[in-house]
């Protein structure tokens, strides 16, 4: 195995791969990134895999001669990045040792055999193939990721569930105690390239979060254009030119949020997202003595709502917003964050808010053309 | 106690003054901040204080009516910080309890009685005054800092020696590892204040590292002029416009450094030092794997020294530079962090590097006008 390939180009494939080898890795060479170079089509391409998330780099390399070797991620992505910008020459010999020569340095690097290293999951034969636009992905995952849940024993919970049919695709997520729907629109055509097809494939999955936040890395770079996506009962892959993201998908049926979402309210506010959010963040500061819990008073004779957090012998707060409020007064509470966390995720100047009662699920929605929803249970006060 | 300030500037101070809030206090006034409106100089003082360092600020306060508290520092500081940058309105009552109005908020934040707050210390009458040039300071700090001890029991060595005569300032530091010394010359005169006294005080301290980095920080804005400098046996005061710094002395006499330089050196190298760097910072991610030895081999003959890692079953490397050696060829181990700490610090484009043996003392120093000496002792090699 020889080739000649630029530093630059490997450091950036390195960092990339890197995200998808295991921290703690099970087995020695899950701490590696398999080295593919190929002659006949004069490329190198990295694959790194922790048995859950794969993610494979392919780039232009001048090899001389065809092979494969495994070489530890953390070790050869600190010395790469801290090479000149220059051509990096490797050797590798039958002993699965790396000769690489750059500038002034030599360095030899202990491999493992490529036999070790896990495949990674093919589609099955009854797969699909569907093409997802990049901007509404990135819309849809910016929009969901932050409600799944990180307690791993929740399982479909860590995950985000993806509905797409021939005319929207639909993102939610939830921990239990909010969630977030986002659904996004497919776009006619772009780039010549059909995205709403006459027989577009239908899905419905859920996708492990990790996997989703490498996928929202991989896509800002992109922003717009389609991403081609395979997928079977296990498996999902996101192919977008260079580079591939595999996934396994989570097993479990997705908890029926749709029926969550209450139709009517009796109360209705709407006001400044900037604003209510610069007011509960101060407030926070108090609600963060407090278990984060805030108090929100609405009061319809003054078109105004305030937040109120008291810690006795530490401090008491006050932030008053004006607000378009509709219904009849009403103290009800919540946590700080679960409040923040969707007022910064919905993106329009203006939202509403929508009650019920003071215990009853409470939604937040965007005014303007995204088609957005944040559930979030208000929190029982004692008086 | 009324007065009125500016968001800015108050948070700007809290944040200066809350570098000197008892990250653990061990008694609660210790993690608050003093505030004092003064009516008749329209000021308002903060000043906090955790037995060791003191870092007092005074700016301008529409103040109404005299008076002082002690207010919770983080509590405060994560609250004004996020405060629009308006006026804020304070009134603080006899139950020690100040009220906080600012743009749409109200706070109500329970402070402790000032009786509790240790008084900053004060200069004994035997004290002295003297003025340093800001410029020779944050050079002399910078240089130094770094190789101070961060082993509370080795005393002395978790400060900086500073020495003062009438012809100049010299900072050392050493970690018992290795130790840099620098000499700053006092400028004739600056802005018209003369900086070299007929009498110039003379100065023999050791102060405690994190005192000089948070003078380090307070200087940076500053860049140039004179501070003023107050001390006695056990405390140095600090005097810059409107900021003051006050920290205690380490007691114990310093190791006498200078002796431990040699006068004399068998061999003599001069490389570039960025060039230098760079190999070894790259090298180093072996050395990483290896109790952080690395070797250097001088080869007069070739005009190159190389360093060199050997990490058994892991990798080797190896970085040849270019470098003008005087002397017999000579192989040599050290801590590569403790060189590159060495090289950082030194500032010219060029440096010489002296050693007699492979086991004795070796003294990196910068070719030009900065007059600093960085030793480093070697590491044995078992071959």
């Amino acid at each position: 195995m020889r080739f000649v390939c630029s530093q630059s180009q490997l450091s950036t494939s390195l960092s990339l791969c890197s995200r998808a080898v295991a921290s703690r890795p099970t087995h020695p060479v899950l701490a590696n990134i398999l080295f593919l170079a190929d002659q006949s089509s004069q490329t190198l391409s990295l694959t790194a895999f922790d048995l859950n998330l794969g993610i494979q780099v392919v780039f232009p390399a001048d090899v001389t001669e065809s092979g494969a070797i495994t070489l530890p991620s953390r070790l050869l992505g600190d010395i790469v990045s801290r090479l000149p910008n220059e051509d990096i020459t490797w050797t590798v010999d039958k002993d699965a040792i790396a000769l690489i020569t750059c500038g002034s340095g030599k360095y030899q690097v202990h491999g493992l055999p490529i036999e070790e290293f896990p495949e990674l999951p093919q589609i099955t034969e009854g797969g699909q193939v569907t093409y997802l636009p990049v901007e509404s992905l990135l819309l849809g995952l910016d929009s969901s990721l932050f409600a799944t849940s990180t307690d791993e024993s929740k399982r479909v919970l860590t995950g985000v569930h993806i509905t797409a049919n021939s005319d929207f695709l639909e993102f939610a997520a939830t921990d239990g105690h909010r969630l977030a729907v986002i659904q996004t629109k497919f776009l006619e055509e772009e780039d010549g390239i059909p995205i709403k097809l006459e027989n577009q494939t239908s899905l419905e999955v859920t996708i492990p979060a990790r996997a989703m936040r490498e996928l929202e890395r991989m896509l800002k770079n992109q922003k717009e254009g389609v991403i081609t996506v395979k997928f079977d009962q296990n498996q999902m892959i996101f192919v977008l030119a260079n580079q591939t993201l595999t996934s396994r998908l989570i097993d479990g049926s997705y908890p029926n949020y749709n029926q969550l979402i209450p139709k009517q309210f009796e109360r209705q506010i709407t006001l400044e997202r900037e604003v209510f959010i610069s007011a509960l963040e101060r407030i926070g500061v108090l609600a963060d003595q407090k278990n984060n819990i805030v108090k929100l008073s609405l009061n319809a004779t003054a078109q105004e709502i305030s937040a109120t957090v008291d810690a006795p012998d530490v401090a008491t707060g006050k932030e008053s917003v004006l607000a378009q409020i509709s219904g009849n007064d009403l103290d009800i509470a919540f946590n700080v964050k679960y409040l923040l966390d969707g007022l910064k995720a919905l993106s329009s100047k203006e939202i509403q808010i929508k009650i019920n009662t003071a215990t009853s699920p409470v939604i937040l929605q965007p005014i303007g053309t995204v088609n957005m929803t944040y559930l979030i249970m208000p929190v029982q006060i004692r008086n």
